[in-house]
């Protein structure tokens, strides 16, 4: 190892030429990284904007990670969110703080996660600043455009009804495993390591009169939280008839693990929780799993009142 | 100090609720902090797009600065890129890192301060994200509107003559005093605690016709170099009339240092360095301060010809 190229050696400026080298021509990109700042053209719309930082050692382990894996995973916490709203991700902004020590192809490979990741929505990377830190830390900030109106937390009416799309459980069971030094079933290990996040649903809501969405970054209890405080309401999730997955299955078995519990309250896969009027033709892939109730702010699963707080918080030990 | 609540007796969501808290009504931004992205009205113009991190113990160290210091100087750094586009900042979006064991009052503060600074130039905080991480940490991304053609660092053309608006040294003067152990002259110190960037110049100038312009954040050298190298010129820069600023002038005597190092090598003061064309009527603020001639990319400080490695850089220890 001591052989290998570092930060140190490397140093800001090539640095940031070999993280941009290459970057496709995106014709909305009046002006790409290397100045000031960047410019892109509009429409005229309204954009979405968000950021999320991820931060080595609480999102994720460079020995339990590839820095592609990292890369993916920091820009899809951003793009799921873009998604979330019913919008179409078309930059991304990346803050990259590394210790000097730190593989330069390691940074390198990192931010060609986040390119791959961005560019799989049809969005580019157009800007940064790269800096020293005491650990790996990204802060992606998105920007995306809306194809109608933004669907917002607080639209959820009493009678719609409560569907997700994407996965869940899969990135908690995924870190519990790595946890206990397993490193199998690979499906659900590689769910901790990048989320596979349901980005196309996110529009496709939009498009069918979702009243309400969120992206399930906490869990799906702590997320329904949000929507229904947001719209003043009672959510009531119905686990009955519920399929899990089979890699998911095998393992909380293994581990005497109920996998509701994982899919209930584990976060970062992303998937899109959206509620629906009752009348609207819920888009693939979306699965009904609940109801919209007056009431509350409320979550009832099986009939059971949930805590408010099941989800991940930061700085609460 | 035990007493002190700190992040882990606040929590992630309650912080929020205290940073966003009175967020003043901007018509501009359609959704504000609380939902998964914020909202922003366009104009159908391009927008600029820029993104600065800070890191304590790097940037700032929390002994020498108040946390409201380092909002402003966190919010500087990207205001000051956009202006330094001849752009307008409209927004800004914060990821903010940090140990939980810091006291929530210095995370308020801190974010206070950006607020404070983007509402100096009329831009508002819309959104970000908070998290824990080994030190404090704050990724700044601002959003601007342009009131014309950017202006590019690649655009000097031999005969432009040269400009600068804003200080020069005055925040590397402050940190050589607060490394040694001082604290005054307390307008030096302030000047690295938080920077006074010249925002206004920056549309003026591009409505002057700049045919070049960088924000100052590495040194005067360092960043004229990147307008020599993206332009394809010489900048001959003439320090012969130059004024040391009386506290400058008094500490640089002091510790037998020559002002004018401070002047052309120090960064973070976020002067606006442009070229304009010599029929060109140059906007106060800026003062002129050399040509820009055919050849290089070169940089010479009367008469001698400049390493181009002057400036502050990252990971380079």
């Amino acid at each position: 190892m001591a052989d290998e190229v570092t930060l140190r050696d490397t140093g800001e400026f090539a640095l940031i030429s070999r993280i941009t080298d290459g970057l496709a021509a995106d014709p909305r990109v009046l002006v790409g990284p290397g100045d000031d700042t960047a410019i892109l053209e509009t429409s005229g719309s309204p954009i979405a904007v968000t950021c999320d930082v991820l931060v080595e050692g609480r999102h994720f382990r460079r020995d339990w990670s590839t820095a592609i894996d990292v890369g993916r995973k920091a820009a899809a916490a951003s793009l799921a969110d873009i998604a979330a709203m019913g919008g179409q991700a078309t930059s991304l902004v990346v803050g990259f703080g590394a210790p000097a020590d730190l593989p330069t192809a390691w940074a390198v490979e990192c931010t060609a996660g986040l390119r791959e990741e961005a560019s799989a929505v049809g969005a580019s990377l157009v800007g940064g600043d790269v800096v020293e830190a005491p650990v790996v830390m990204l802060s992606v900030t998105a920007l995306g455009s809306l194809v109608g109106a933004a669907v917002l937390r607080s639209g959820a009416q009493p009678g719609d009804v409560l569907a997700v799309a994407g996965r869940l459980g899969w990135a908690a069971a995924g870190l519990a495993l790595l946890s206990r030094g397993f490193r199998s079933p690979k499906a659900l290990v590689d769910a901790h390591r990048f989320p596979e996040p349901p980005y196309a649903a996110g529009p496709l809501a939009a498009q069918a009169g979702a009243t309400a969405m969120i992206d399930v970054s906490d869990g799906l209890v702590a997320d329904a939280w949000h929507i229904a405080e947001a719209s003043g309401v009672a959510l009531d999730i119905d686990t009955t008839g519920w399929e899990v997955p089979e890699p998911m299955s095998a393992a909380a078995s293994a581990y005497h693990v109920d996998p509701r519990e994982w899919m209930l309250t584990g976060g970062e896969d992303h998937a899109l929780l959206a509620t629906f009027p009752a009348v609207a033709a819920i888009p693939e892939p979306f699965r009904v799993i609940g109801r919209v109730r007056a009431g509350g702010p409320e979550i009832t699963v099986d009939g059971i009142a949930q805590q408010s707080s099941g989800g991940f918080r930061h700085f609460s030990g």
